[in-house]
């Protein structure tokens, strides 16, 4: 970490900042310019907030170089981190293909669309049971009962579970009843929920938050980190921005940025970043080309009927399509999707 | 709603369309032009979901035209809602001036502050108590004690407390301890904690999340109101933007438009959009100048020394300075602060 | 296009703004809801400006349906246009792979590098000699001797030449000299520059604006369009965002909403929007998957003594190897690079 | 600037690039750390480009510290600039209180509005003659007949006029005939422009581009200064950001941010940023208070029949209306309108 020094410093504003910082277990190296002093400053920095050195009046600027998070950085942890979800590998050239529908509605069709997932070559099954919706008049979810639900399609298809688990309340029953927990775009600085998770040893999906910049990014996955649990994945869905004509723009360079910054396995929801149908396949192939670890995408037997986002699912019959491209895409990128 | 048709749909994809509309309980009004045909739906939109009708393959467009919310809907509620914490009432002509540390440190400093505000003119206190923090391994907030002092303050001065919840958890802490729950920005879609604090009658400060349209920020006071606790306070604190020299870009334009769409209160926190002492003066007085039903400032004894956002606090000293200023505004703009 | 009126609005006021758009040559429907009139309009709405409605007090909302692009627009032109570069057809299936620096620095490099992409597969030389550079202290490019080395470049090759112009002052040179000219990411909006651009036959390379909408950038087309010169090729090179550890931020979505869109070609620069070599390799990949029809690549013998962008240039043999994969991408998708 | 050096760096590599920013003219300090080389870079940074020196693959960040811009910069230039716009002095406080029809129409009505804003307070003119629209089909200005009329409206009333320069081809002519030439947003990196008018002296009013940051923007002034005219105002009009419920959104913050980094005056264009009527009011009041030196707003006889933008004009008697309050407020800043 750099400290820039304002030109009207005083000797002794100087002397009570380095001992601030000194304060801190750090070492200070001063160096000074024509015009500038300049502080770096030495040791363990992933703990000092910025803007416990902006505070100071006599401080102009301070710039970090070493990053904040440790557990997450690959600095520290070279090789990449391969996730067991319930005995599927993830990360490396482990490819996690998690379909499934928004919302799960019914035992019938869900059990029916794991098995057309599990044979078109989906590894994992999404479902939402409890549902984040901007309206508190929309369907709010099934859920306990959706996730009943999805165990009986986990029994039959032999695919673990990803859902989303939205508040602490419920969070026994997720480590009980699914196999790899989501938390949402919303949520993703909800610290409360994250630190709870860091209690847990589940697999976590770590989705993006609609704003969230790639450092805070790194930081969330830190947060549960910091508690223990080392089994997070990164999903990029899409980040806001003043584009309206897609519901998000996805940041496919997220994919390459978070692979040099972390160990972590990163995947790809292009249906949440398109929020609309005829965008999923081409984005879906460029995800894989990205070299993203994985791809979590929206399947529903009858996206018309839909309760929930149907106009960004693709049918059964187009994820099978799709399949035939994407593994000819893993043959050239040396990836491959093991089914349990 | 106006539902926009595909150029090609057949007439039964049409009528399937329309009899899927009708068994939500609305009316639809076809309208034939040369090349498309459109859409009108009569009857209850608010609780109708744009994605439900996007679903539809010969949905072009969904074109909403009344508001989704309906309880913070300044068309069902013309008069100017005015909330009232602890004895202090916001809204209308009654301007809610909250101050104190960003992070409540120890009793000692935190009276003797809430005394200098009162003098100065505050009627509310801010400090924080749980502090979402980016980092793990930054400091999070002394907790209930620091409720504990807050609450000594408010004995010592009168001034109602404002602080932070960050979970559902500590929900009913909250109800006993503080007057004004405030919802950070990161939390401001965390549906869970939203709906629990509908359950209870305490004032909420809804800060607007980071990247939190106009309409989604109105949705999040509406799921605290469905609950049936209509005391919800907007406070606009910055929004996440392209440019990175200040902390976040304060929208000032919030203002007139959540009081147009609305009838509850809408207040400014300076502090958090501009992330630097400098900027706080001026931007507090057109937050008064754009028509804010009130303000939210960081004010600590010695910025350098605070324990968290020391860069944004301004002295008590210049707090009184500035106060000068904003009541010969408030005069201009027929508004006034009183204190319990 | 379709206005809603406001609730208090008179028989008198409705029948007024009725008068004004009939006075546009336009039909009117009008439809009468429970609390809300609605107009839809009738006619050749892609003259017709949004705001030209809006400044009416009864208006509430005024909803585009139709396009505002015409000779851009695929709905009137169904064909994939193929452009001609001199030579090398761009379009449907021919796809565009142009490289080379980001400044023509000297004749020798110049002619060995354009000879090393040739044999490595592109089929089009880009390469500054008017630099658009936020500094006026910055290298502003050699100008003109850039425009004759570069004809050098392709004398030797046969490589068609890609050049940036950067105003209405030089477009008679370039028209001479170039056999594409680009309009960079500043000028897009450049009105001016683009009516200008109408009145060549020239094929355009037209850059996305930092900050600009899909319907921006269509209509920027329409422009040059609207004089008379269909020959515009759509080039994405990332969009300003909040995310600042990358240069820009790739919308590859871009691609196959613009494809559906418009008929004209679309292409993607992946070093303007990196900014950083490491990321080019897999968003070049991304690309080509994403459905492009070409890619614009910047290439350097020795990027660190590039004279400008130096950070963000392959070397001529990690191009070459880059080459290989995305020929075997190219064969998956149908498309093929064609050399002169 | 500060170079943060890679730690697998060579000590020959480190050497390199110290001897390559040594041939810049520059002195190097370096400083070692426990794992981290960093360079300090002493001697005059105006005119280094941080892409110069992150091109080199051993650099891992650069930090500039000292601004890019010399002319434009406070640091060098501690007084506030006084621009003399043909004898109405803006900057200080000198308020510019600068009025007009967003496009002339006619030269009854210009005249007409000339004098109701004079006696209302205005102490300049502004109209549009050339507009930039988005759309090639819609109205494109007067040209110069608009220009004529704003002369005769200028006689009338000795009003200074402002408008808007779009390309090279006329600067002979709003020479002649324009007061202050205004580059609007879409031109504000439109380089040959800015350098053309650097070689005039005519005050310029910089429009902030739609997503220029703050640094770009006075980077957009120093181009023009750099020419030898340094009679540049600069004026905020509302940035893009994910808000599409207003046109643009106002950064008032711009306002003191820019005043602490430069001497040039900046002014505030309340009408583009909102785009809507009912906002205006309020946002300009806001925008005294910010401490802009000025002021920019749309006003027209009869907004429902204006050619261009009539939903953001106010008409004269709701500007004579906020006249009233307007000055309330500058005598409270302590700044006053001078008319000729």
């Amino acid at each position: 970490m750099i400290i820039h020094i304002s030109n009207n410093a005083t000797e002794a504003q100087i002397e009570e900042l380095i001992g601030a910082i000194q304060s801190l277990g750090l070492r200070v190296h001063t160096s000074v310019g024509d015009v500038r002093t300049v502080l770096g400053l030495i040791g363990d920095l992933s703990q000092v907030d910025v803007n416990t050195l902006k505070k100071y009046q006599i401080v102009d600027g301070v710039y970090r170089i070493s990053a904040p998070y440790k557990k997450a950085n690959r600095q520290f942890h070279e090789k990449d981190s391969i996730i067991d979800v319930d005995g599927v590998k993830i990360g490396g050239s482990n490819f996690m293909m998690c379909a499934g529908p928004c919302s799960v509605e019914n035992e019938e069709d869900t059990v029916e669309l794991a098995k057309l997932l599990k044979e078109a070559g989906a590894n994992t099954l999404r479902g939402g049971a409890f549902k984040p919706r901007t309206s508190p008049y929309s369907f709010q979810g099934l859920g306990i009962e959706g996730l009943r639900i999805l165990n009986i399609a986990k029994e039959e298809t032999g695919l673990p579970i990803v859902s989303e688990l939205m508040g602490t309340e419920h969070i026994d029953i997720f480590v009980d009843m699914v196999d790899c927990i989501q938390v949402g775009a919303r949520n993703m600085q909800n610290y409360d929920l994250l630190k709870a998770l860091g209690q847990t040893n589940k697999p976590i999906l770590l989705k993006r938050g609609m704003s969230a910049t790639y450092e805070e990014w790194l930081m969330s996955a830190e947060y549960i980190m910091a508690g223990g649990n080392n089994n997070v994945i990164f999903c990029e869905r899409g980040i806001r921005t003043f584009e309206t004509a897609t519901r998000n723009t996805l940041d496919i360079q997220a994919v390459p940025v978070i692979q040099k910054e972390s160990h972590l396995p990163i995947v790809v929801d292009p249906s949440h970043a398109a929020g609309v149908r005829y965008l999923i396949p081409s984005m879906a192939k460029a995800a894989v080309m990205s070299g993203a670890n994985g791809m979590q995408i929206e399947v529903h037997q009858n996206p018309e009927k839909a309760w929930s986002d149907g106009q960004q699912c693709l049918t059964p019959a187009e994820f099978k399509e799709l399949m035939i491209t994407i593994n000819m895409l893993l043959e050239i990128e040396g990836k491959t999707i093991i089914q349990k």
